[in-house]
């Protein structure tokens, strides 16, 4: 058994070692036997954390490039996790995208992480926001968390950010496309991205249109990007500390961040539930169901009863 | 209190009552109290299940539709579950795009039913199945599960399929988007839709390499189609057939169908389990992490600690 030296890695990375960091954040990705020591030593210094999500192809890695070198020009220091649902064998690839960011790489007031979480006890919901605390205690202001994909756990992941940013792009399909995602529910700011493209207005009056429908808190702001080319991002930066100040002042903020724990929580807790009703009188039961010898709800039955005999 | 007669639903729809089988999908939706009830009942039949998947704007409900046709003049029944992992109140404009699918609407062999799972218990993975076993048991001999987005909830349920088809389009997006969108692992067919367009060539070549890069099966086949003017569905048809086939050969579709009853009956279980460590206990210990008092394992024991003092 390798001992792991849980207090010098999180106290290195506080003195702004990156390998120490980089440590850290593995650990949490492979679900290491020693995350209850580390979670202990940390201590929570408010960062603030910004969701990024979207369909693929939106250029949302490269708005958040914008997004870090104007926050680094305001003197932030900027924590990015970028959740990767894939496997191990395709890390190789989604690593190559963030070349994309790869300006950022000689400045050590930028850490810049690929999280792939299939391994952790709790999956992405709990993994993410402890890789949050981590960098949180290592100093860093803002953390921005981008996640591929539009799902419903990535959904649930970003909803538990202090502001979550949708980005969208014009000619991607049509409005009824972020409804169909169901991204009308959770953004606080939505961003037309590669706003210089043809129909970015007809995007922005279909989103407007669907946003008037769904019944959320009056804060919601539409903005339109040209990332690559850096437009529009110091109106976003601005447009990301009102809606800080508007959670701060509503006491909106305390209760995301209380959601935020619970949802950590609840899925640690299930997951280690979980993991005691796996394996062979599972597999036997639903061998059973799959025969149409027994339903499934029986099944689930038996099996946690079978759980609380032992 | 409602009393619903669950025996005479079942046979209505099995007898071809389309209101009989919209209500038992309704009630399998909202997490109906009758669904053990209703599950004891069900019969397999062994129909035929598809998924389908893909980014939004691919083209899958119109590349449902083509499918449906052709599989209606080979004289199937085709039942189709959309998943919409949107909150009710998009419901309306989710069914809208239905509308695509509307020459099925007066053919009785066709059954299309978009489905909104957040208040089942067990969430999609278990609403999925018991959708499939609903329509099996009505005698569909098909049964189509398209899924929107690409998140890791609807992964997990379409990779449950018979055959799991994903669409792709060209100039979505380079390659990277499906490896970034965990689509490599998943798919028994790989579909190239709107093939008619500039760069089908391309993004097939990029397929074909990051697929060869992956260690799975080597059944997996990759086709063009235009879905819009009914380019390339014959052949596709054709490829779900041999794949049918190689499953049943292989010995593989015991096991899949093994593999979906045990997600199923796992999820009820584990949603059963998770019920109870919700509520008041789990807020207050958040509340506590949130602050930075407790971390979060620590609050995750005390939890279940709590739940089996009671």
């Amino acid at each position: 058994m390798i001992v792991i030296d849980t207090l010098a890695l999180v106290s290195g990375a506080r003195d702004g070692n990156i390998r120490s960091l980089a440590r850290l954040i593995s650990l949490i990705e492979d679900g290491s036997e020693s995350l209850p020591a580390i979670m202990k030593e940390l201590k929570p210094h408010g960062a603030r954390v910004i969701g990024i999500t979207g369909s693929p192809g939106v250029g949302k890695s490269t708005l958040t490039s914008a997004l870090i070198k104007s926050l680094r020009e305001k003197g932030h220091k900027v924590g990015v996790i970028a959740i990767d649902p894939s496997s191990p064998f395709t890390q190789g690839a989604v690593l190559g995208d963030r070349i994309r960011m790869q300006d950022h790489f000689l400045d050590d007031g930028v850490y810049i992480r690929s999280m792939a979480t299939r391994g952790h006890l709790g999956g992405l919901a709990a993994a993410t926001p402890q890789a949050i605390r981590v960098l949180d205690d290592a100093g860093f202001d803002t953390i921005l968390v981008e996640t591929v994909g539009v799902g419903q756990s990535e959904v649930e992941i970003v909803s538990h950010a202090d502001t979550t940013m949708v980005v969208l792009a014009p000619g991607m399909g049509d409005g009824i496309q972020a409804v169909k995602a169901g991204l009308l529910e959770i953004g606080d700011i939505y961003v037309i991205n590669k706003a210089d493209r043809d129909g970015a207005e007809v995007t922005s009056r279909e989103l407007r249109n669907a946003l008037a429908l769904a019944p959320q808190d009056p804060e919601r702001e539409i903005l339109l990007t040209s990332a690559d080319r850096e437009i529009g991002i110091e109106e976003l930066v601005l447009a990301i500390d009102r809606h800080r100040l508007y959670l701060a002042k509503s006491g909106l903020l305390e209760g995301r961040r209380i959601d935020r724990a619970s949802l950590e929580v609840e899925h640690l807790a299930s997951a280690k539930l979980r993991a005691q009703i796996k394996g062979e009188p599972l597999r036997r039961l639903a061998a059973l169901v799959a025969d149409g010898k027994m339903d499934s709800y029986t099944a689930a039955d038996q099996l946690l009863a079978q759980e609380r005999i032992k």
